[in-house]
């Protein structure tokens, strides 16, 4: 068993579970370096007490999990099969506490584990497992800083060709063909690049709106490298903007370096929220500010811990997370500046490394 | 409310609901016209028995709600809002049986759902949606072959780029690139191509593997245009392939068209795959087509019905699924041949279009 394994093991004996199962796809590449997108097909990491854990996966990830991973023994189930009666009889008898992932983890498959196992309880082990997994090691840091260097690159070198005219869905095309071009997995979410108005949609859509003077453009983008996201978001002017949009790009880059400064080891989280939305809020935009100011970043793009003022858990050296705060304003658009921070033994290191002075482009 | 939020209305009065919740954002989509992926954020289209529906989204979505839904009333939540609380609010005081998609329904969503309304039961809705579903309408199908247009169009134009020495990513980022700047939404999977060996694992992933002379190159690829998704795959000799290769490639074009033969309203949807399988089994390969014959496909890539064996439902008018029989022979490497493929009044459509026979690329 690796460190991992070990700490899951620790896990089963402080919850008293009898059995684990781990079926969030990137928490069993965390768990045991294999990784796979089973689409419907059931897969899981069963971790009997006191026993090496288990893979349990589709027939057609068998050989690939025996090549990758770190587990010894795998078993595996046809598409004809009911995977759970095939995994009944790999499981003991004496089953009464099993622990889930209750965010992940579908109504269907609940059923089926509880009348498989036989248990009377299930308890959500999420919490635990972000335990484990909100403070990262050096090396997943060090690839971190890789996805956060190929997509600097990939924003480096697709703002040249940024005019007036070009339309949202062109600039994403050339940004995700860089992406892959400099190895990434792919990006870690859907590319977001959005133009004048649209900019003030936190969620909006790129489309065949185009690029035009005068206006913001909003690009937020981030790629899976080696399993690990990166994240960033940076608001540009294309040519000459007003002055309204310049007064709120830099009450959106105050509040981003005031929350940056607010984080160290040992403050509640939710103070980071509060920092950028005073910010906001004393610059006369606070109804503006209409999301969270952060989340937890690492093998999911959104991980623990949610960055929002109620937070009481305290920030812990090894954290990763987004910085983002935005104003938007329908009909005028949105500027979000969003870093990726880590959480270091006195303070915080800033990963991101894009420059966040206000940048005229399109010329 | 339009036609589908009436067949919504209709299986809440048949299966004698108080309330049902639809959770997955395409179906939602699908009975709104709002499409978005709250990631973690709780999303639902509330059906109330007799009552037009409401949309339930973050605050970030209901702009955007407001303005593309078919849905007068729309209710969000903030992040810093317990969602399930500002739900409750909503909700009538007399609900005893509730209807969910448990394949989709997370074990907290459920629980946070059973409390909030004080129901006694819960019923999976998922088959009645299928059955709903199952079923695509003129304009669907349209859209369909749109999306098949534009990967086969991502295809042909990517092959002349292929030669030996060039990498499985390389040609992952050309093809990527081409589905965007052709409007597609974005690929419907990750875009598998596969050299060599690695032709030979269904679940494969591309990497820096290199494109060689005598070897197959198997793309797995499809894009969403509109929302709903094509997939299609193809095999190619990389210059002069061995015999045995060609046999493989013979025996599973052989089986596709079998299966695609075989299909007309009223067969067992199991009678597609034994067809197929059939063809492969007599060729001597029987133990290496490792997989199901195929799966419906729409709104998502993978969606009912899932086309193996044992499955007894009827093929039904309408419906669209892949045909996609394979030989994956570890050391050696794999073919497979997908097309989309739609049922008509006496038979079926192939809709895809891409050359079947075996083509050498590379030169």
């Amino acid at each position: 068993m690796n460190q991992r394994q070990h700490k899951l093991n620790a896990l089963i004996e402080n919850e008293r579970l009898d059995i684990a199962f781990i079926t969030l796809p990137k928490l069993i590449y965390y768990f045991t370096g294999f990784y796979s997108d089973p689409h419907e097909r059931f897969m899981a990491l069963v971790c009997v007490k006191g026993e090496e854990p288990f893979l349990f996966v589709p027939v057609l990830d068998h050989e690939k999990a025996a090549r990758v991973s770190s587990v010894k023994a795998i078993f595996s189930h046809k598409d004809e099969e009911n995977p759970y009666a095939v995994l009944k009889a790999h499981l003991g008898s004496r089953i009464s506490k099993i622990g889930i992932q209750a965010d992940h983890l579908n109504v269907k498959r609940y059923l089926a584990l509880m009348e498989i196992t036989g248990a009377e309880t299930a308890i959500d082990i999420e919490p635990r497992l972000n335990s484990i997994r909100r403070v990262k090691g050096e090396e997943e840091v060090a690839i971190i800083k890789r996805a956060i260097g190929c997509i600097e690159e990939v924003i480096r070198t697709t703002l040249p060709l940024i005019k007036p005219g070009v339309t949202e869905l062109d600039i994403v095309a050339e940004m995700e063909y860089r992406m892959k071009r400099l190895g990434a997995d792919g990006p870690s979410f859907d590319t977001m690049v959005l133009a004048g108005e649209k900019s003030g949609l936190p969620h909006g859509v790129p489309g065949n709106d185009r690029v035009r003077e005068g206006e913001l453009l909003l690009i937020d983008t981030g790629v899976f490298v080696d399993g690990y996201a990166s994240d960033i978001t940076r608001t540009f002017a294309v040519g000459e903007i007003s002055a309204k949009h310049k007064d709120i790009y830099d009450a959106v880059l105050q509040a981003n370096l005031r929350m940056i400064e607010a984080g160290r080891p040992g403050v509640a989280i939710g103070s980071l929220d509060n920092a950028a939305r005073e910010v906001i809020a004393n610059r006369g935009y606070g109804e503006y500010f209409i999301t969270r100011a952060g989340h937890g970043l690492g093998l999911e793009i959104h991980e623990y811990p949610s960055i929002y003022g109620g937070n009481p858990d305290p920030l812990i050296e090894g954290m990763v997370y987004t910085a983002e705060p935005g104003i938007y304003i329908s009909g005028l658009g949105g500027v979000r500046i969003e870093d990726n921070v880590l959480v270091t033994a006195n303070g915080v290191e800033v990963l991101t490394s894009f420059p966040k002075e206000l940048t005229v482009i399109g010329g």
